[in-house]
Order: C-alpha cells, then structure tokens, then sequence
C-alpha cells in the first residue's frame, strides 16, 4: 500500500448534462459521484472527495477544485491524465498536485471567480442556448457598471440569497465584479469571499434590471441594507454561469483569470 | 391569392444536428429542409430557397442569408417571426425584408466572413467541445499573422481545395484574415469573395500548423503557386467554424463584423 498523499485536483465540465457537483441521494448524475467512480477504478478504492462549490444544475466549470486522500500507483501531477481515461467526456481533469495535508479544497478557499455570460441579440442564437443568456436588447453599460459597483465591499447579502432561504452566514466580501466585453458575449465576472445559493445569478439579474433601466444602484444599496430578499430581482437561468476559479492565497485573488 | 415577393432572410444556427445546410436526397435532417418544411406551413404550398453557403455537417451559422418567393399574408418584415414559430430549437428566422426581384443569395454574393474558433487550453474544456478547438499549446502570434497574411489577395486556391476536388473555380480573392484575441477564444477571421470545399478550414489549418512551428508564410505561398493539394496541411473538423455573415454590398465587406 502506497503513503496517501492529499491530492488538489483542478476540473473543467459541461453542467448541462450534470445533477450539479454534489452527491445525491437520489442517484441523480452528478460531477462528484462521476468523479468518485473514476477514482476508485484508479486506486482500488472508493474515496471521499470535497468540491470547492456546489455547482447547481445546469452550471459549467472551468476550474471547479476538488480535495480528496489519492494512494494509489499513479504520482500525484499524473492523477488528472489518469483520471481522463475514466472520465465521461462531460468532465476533464485538468490539473492535478500533491497538496498540503492540511489542504481542504471548500475550507482552504480564499476566494472565487464566477462569470455569468450574455449575448446581446435581438434574436436567440441556438448554438450559444445552452452556454448564455440572450438579452434581446442592448444595456446601457454605465447603468451596469454603477449596479455592479454598489456590490462591492462587505455586505450583508441576504437580500440576494435564493428566495426562500435564511442563510446562516450572510456576510460576504465582493472584491470585483466588472462587465467584460467580449463580443459577441458580454461577461459579468465577479470574485468574491464566498456566494450565498443563487447569489451570482440574483446580482448578475439586478445588475440586467439596472442596465435595462428598471434597476439602479441606489435599489441595490437600498436592498443591502434592508438584508431582505429585493422584489423585482430575477434569479437568471444556471446555464449561463460559470466558475472560473477557485483562489487559495490572497495573491491568487489579484491575479487576472485567464477566462473572461 | 396575394402577389408574391421575394424575400431575404438571415438565419442563425447550431449546426451540430444538421447534415449540413443544404437537401440531401437521402433525407436526411438539414436546415434548409426544416426551412422549407416551415415556410410550406406558412405559406400553405412548399417553396423552393436559395442558400448563400451550403455549410458543411455541424458547421455553424450566426448570418446564413437566403431567397425565396413569398406569397403568404405575413407581411415580409414579419416572415422571421413567424417562422420562429414553426422552426425547431436549432435554427433561428433573425431578419426577414423584402428584397429586389432579382437579389439572389448565392449569386448576389459579394464577399463572406466565416470564423474558425480556437481555445487554447493544455486540456480540453468540454464545454466548449461542440463549439471551438482545442490547441494543446499556445500558438506564435506573429507567425500565425504572418501565414494570414500570405492568403490575402487573389490567387489560385487549388492548394487549398478539398483533396479529391478539382474546383471549376479556383480563383478566389481574400479581403481580410485575421487574428482575433477574445480570450479563451482565439478567432481566425476571414472574408473573402468566395471560398472553395473545406478552403477555411485547410487555410485556418495551415495557420494553426504555422503558429506551432510546423508551416509558415512561405510555404503557403509556394503551395498558392503550386496550385497543387498542399502537403501536410490538416483540414480541420467542421464544429468550430462558423458563417458568420454574407455580404451583399462592397461597402458592407469593409463593415465590422459584430461577431467575433
């Protein structure tokens, strides 16, 4: 038997076809319970692993990280080609390391980079459907950019968690969230301490009311303050948001993201 | 029995479902049979149309522009419409006008633009995998922008054609080739009067085969010169390109392209 090592394993899937990341008790297909089954035909065993996020249903990941206990034959930097040979083509791995013992890949997070992708288009387009959220009208970016701005700094969220939750721990730090142009995409990209459920896509919602003209800063602040859920907000579809990273030391956080 | 008119549609598609843009005998599924097929239901008697491009299997379309007689109640501004009514998911009616009795989207053509979308990635992104290509390693941008620059002008195609064809005419004049930075896409962007069999996707070939080191400027223009299949350039696979628009007027050709 090998010594396990603690192994941080970074990947990259296509949410459409997923359950989410988690585990379900239902069976459901999920990233975690595909990647459980390709690591234990890698190392004999099945194992626990621990995600950095929760990816809801339908949500992509460019850089989910994932922690987990490895002691099987494969060095720790080959785990991730390794584990390509198992995976569905759904799901990639793109990096793997030997980490710290102590290394947890939900507890040890500093931060994270979620983008949320538009296209602005008077029609539909089918080939993006399922990767972006078509605004049929073009927003008026300083209004954008003014919402945006109102979301940084530490907040109390409650007002942008998901409808019917009272979440325990509201208070959260958004350190950036620009709108990157990219045409044809138009990009939110946020990096924050941590997301409320839904929390991304309710301020990415009331940033699209603001530059539609229905929202504005000043409601956002108002809605901070009052910690209520904010009326008129829509929580957007999961399929257009992305996480982009996970970051692990306070360094990582000012680096640029290489995605959007 | 209302006069008919002749009509110019442009029409936005995710080409991965599609045997292609044109009828295939054998029946198979295309979007210009899913076309007539709605355009036979609103305008109560099948009609024949004329596409600009016949895009190859899973090649994509954000501008596929085409003509056909209409004899229907729906005012002609309003066929888009109405067509996205009757059209499956993949295929989208963007902008439907009356046109000049004798515009015809194939022979009307000026010029086209047809993108060929790249990620650069050490591993595959699966959800950009019916979408981009992956190129494992980061390409030499100046290399690449000097094998772009080697196609421009009007020259014999020959070289470029599809291997078993011998094209009737090779003579083909490129406006434009460029590179286009929007990370994590990397864009080659051509216009030009025409294009031969698979000429896009064996010119973004050679490019590719440049930036890694493996090609460059010369040997695209000794194999323009040659007029024979040029050695060694792989044609590449049809999901990551994409007809983005067809030009009807000179003055449109040197238009931005809003796409990519």
């Amino acid at each position: 038997m090998e010594p396990d090592v603690n192994i941080k394993l970074t990947l990259s899937y296509d949410g459409s076809g997923f359950h989410g990341f988690q585990k379900q008790k239902g069976g459901e297909r999920t990233v975690q319970g595909e990647l459980e089954r390709a690591l234990g035909a890698l190392a004999g065993e099945a194992g626990e692993t621990v995600g950095a996020s929760r990816t809801d249903a339908g949500v992509h990941a460019l850089g989910q990280c994932v922690s987990f206990r490895y002691a099987g034959p494969v060095p720790p930097d080959r785990v991730a080609a390794a584990l390509n040979t198992l995976l569905p083509r759904d799901v990639t791995a793109a990096v793997s390391e030997a980490a710290p013992d102590d290394f947890h890949a939900r507890f040890s997070t500093v931060a994270k980079t979620y983008c949320y992708v538009c296209v602005e288009s008077p029609h539909v387009v089918p080939v993006f459907r399922g990767l972006a959220l078509n605004l049929p009208r073009r927003l008026d970016r300083e209004r954008v950019r003014d919402a945006l701005g109102a979301f940084i700094g530490t907040h109390d969220f409650s007002a942008f968690a998901n409808v019917s939750d009272t979440p325990r721990d509201p208070v959260k730090t958004i350190h950036a969230f620009e709108l990157v142009e990219r045409p044809p995409f138009l990009v939110f990209r946020v990096t924050g301490s941590g997301f409320l459920y839904r929390m991304v896509r309710n301020m990415a919602g009331a940033a699209i009311e603001a530059g539609a003209g229905r929202c504005d800063a000043e409601r956002i602040r108002a809605a901070l303050a009052d910690r209520g859920r904010a009326p008129g907000i829509p929580t957007l579809p999961p399929q257009a948001l992305y996480l982009v990273r996970v970051h692990y030391t306070e360094n990582d956080v000012s680096q640029p993201v290489p995605f959007l």
